[in-house]
């Protein structure tokens, strides 16, 4: 897991060097089309919420995600004449999502698919497929094949923009690169604090909510312990009741933009009823109000997501090391996950 | 919390005979637009889920659940004019949702606001209110207001499908009035048994998820203990490598339909895991593969979610008793709840 961690700049630099020249045929194949709808499960579920926020901010296009029984399941009959949908699969071979992609292509959508395996059966089946350049992953959680899928989806939407200048990626593997050493320290000090308690709770909005939750599924599916991962609105909703010394938290924040002052008052808050609190990236004032702070990328807010989960994966690797557990081969996971019918 | 419970046939009684005659101008409201974007937080958002599915499965529409943050940080610029918006919100006073509502509307969408309080600011603003017949509900944790809502969902989307009558809602009443008796020893049992263990995570798949999300909220908020609550698939994609015999399960399934076979499927994974098995409605041979099984309603699939909470509340009630807790009024929490800005 972390030569694969470490590999992130380079599997970064090699997607985008090949998906960049493909914008033109994204714009193209979704002209006129309003709707982007992904379809994806597991980390990259995670980064389809990315996309969809992206899409809705920076492209103007409405976005969601879609519930896979509707297809599967219900075989419902939508009409999808004004969407194109969006399939997300590392392996590209999970009939889930590829039966949710043909039943999507015969209700009038059209269809990209974003894998990490050319030739796959996703891929194959795609009206256009964007095939990222992670290289083989052989530990079972996945790290650089869920940024270059985020890599993947800003390109995309990017090529969805009215200027497709809008993003700015030529930062991007630096920006990754640099994180592997600055965020180190804090990253084994932030698992020293996980470590001393029972129940841990990773929270996130806008644009880094998508990485929250998968902070909190590789917390889960790497560590073996029950986290949850929650919107900062459901957390406020409800659960913030169950706050108090025995809770860990961790913070997702964005660099800048309008949601960063919020995450900082969350800090404050749940730091004042007791929770220990591991900020992952804000500005400044963010991190002042942490018990841990580790540092996010040099990079705006709509591209921060593309590094943002590197700390994040250097914490995970780190407590599962003090657990005495193999990061490598969590129990109980398998590389393709099929969803049974 | 208890009487609000018992109060819930007639409640679901009131409020479908209050907007049942209400369904042609839902129709006309809605005649064109292929999208339906349901705006909500909190257990309201789980109603909305349910909405989400009845509406692609029953309706042949589109719909998503919206992210206000694009709306109330972002205000990002949508095209909403094939858009239906359903805003859900028992106080109808949440701001967040109310300037989702009004974000929406400049952006050619078409409103309907779903709400308990008649004249509240978003039955007020929005083009269509359905006013829940709840009555006042006092306890913090939401029961009478989240069936009712549902109630008002059900009722919209069959305005929304081909044939109105597509859902038969005479014996709705009657099924959850039947389940106050019926699944009240079975509640205290599970009761018991998720006392004697320590973590706790809640499933369903489809149009039964938004309940188990529901039954999850209010386990955590009214029993102050975190819960996790997952659909079907993301449990499989990851978090079940954490089941083991400290874990207690609650699986809500449907009567019948094609997801009951996973879910009990998925009751032999889990319990064979050594897991605690609680299960929520389903079939038979769903019953049969749970250690202890809590009834549903005698409704079809569609509609059974008007009912399937009541056995979760009365689970819920209980285990706060036991716990030596008030389940009227958890700390931490308060009737309206505002996302911050």
């Amino acid at each position: 897991m972390m030569r694969e961690i470490s590999e992130q700049p380079e599997a970064l630099a090699r997607t985008l060097d090949a998906l960049l020249p493909a914008r033109p045929q994204i714009a193209q194949l979704a002209a006129g089309r309003r709707h982007v709808l992904f379809v994806a499960r597991g980390s990259s579920d995670n980064a389809a919420i990315y996309g969809r926020y992206l899409c809705e901010v920076l492209a103007g296009r409405q976005a969601a995600l879609a519930a896979p029984s509707v297809a599967t399941h219900y075989v419902a009959d939508l009409d999808l004449s004004d969407t194109v949908t969006v399939s997300v699969s590392q392996s590209g071979e999970t009939e889930e999502i590829a039966e949710t992609q043909a039943w999507a292509a015969v209700r009038g959508a059209r269809t990209i698919a974003i894998t990490n395996v050319d030739g796959s059966a996703l891929a194959r089946a795609a009206d256009l497929a964007l095939v990222t350049r992670a290289g083989v992953e052989l530990a079972v959680p996945a790290t650089k094949t869920y940024t270059t899928q985020l890599a993947a989806i800003a390109v995309l939407v990017s090529a969805l923009a009215d200027r497709p200048d809008a993003l700015d990626f030529g930062g991007v593997p630096a920006a990754a690169a640099r994180l592997l050493d600055r965020a180190r320290s804090a990253a084994e000090n932030a698992a020293g604090l996980l470590d001393g308690t029972a129940d841990t709770l990773v929270t996130g909005r806008g644009i880094t909510y998508g990485t929250a939750l998968e902070v909190a599924l590789k917390l889960e599916e790497t560590c073996l312990r029950p986290v949850r991962g929650l919107s900062y609105a459901d957390l406020k909703h409800g659960p913030i009741a169950v706050v108090d010394a025995d809770l860990a938290t961790v913070l997702v924040a964005a660099p800048d933009g309008p949601t960063v002052a919020g995450m900082t008052q969350l800090a404050t808050t749940l730091g004042d009823r007791g929770a220990t609190v591991v900020g992952i990236g804000g500005d400044a004032a963010f991190g002042a109000k942490c018990d841990v702070a580790l540092p996010g990328p040099e990079l705006p807010e709509a591209l921060a997501p593309l590094a943002l989960a590197v700390p994040g994966q250097l914490m995970v690797e780190a407590l599962a090391r003090r657990l005495g557990l193999d990061p490598d081969s969590p129990r109980g996971l398998s590389k393709v996950t099929q969803t049974d019918h």
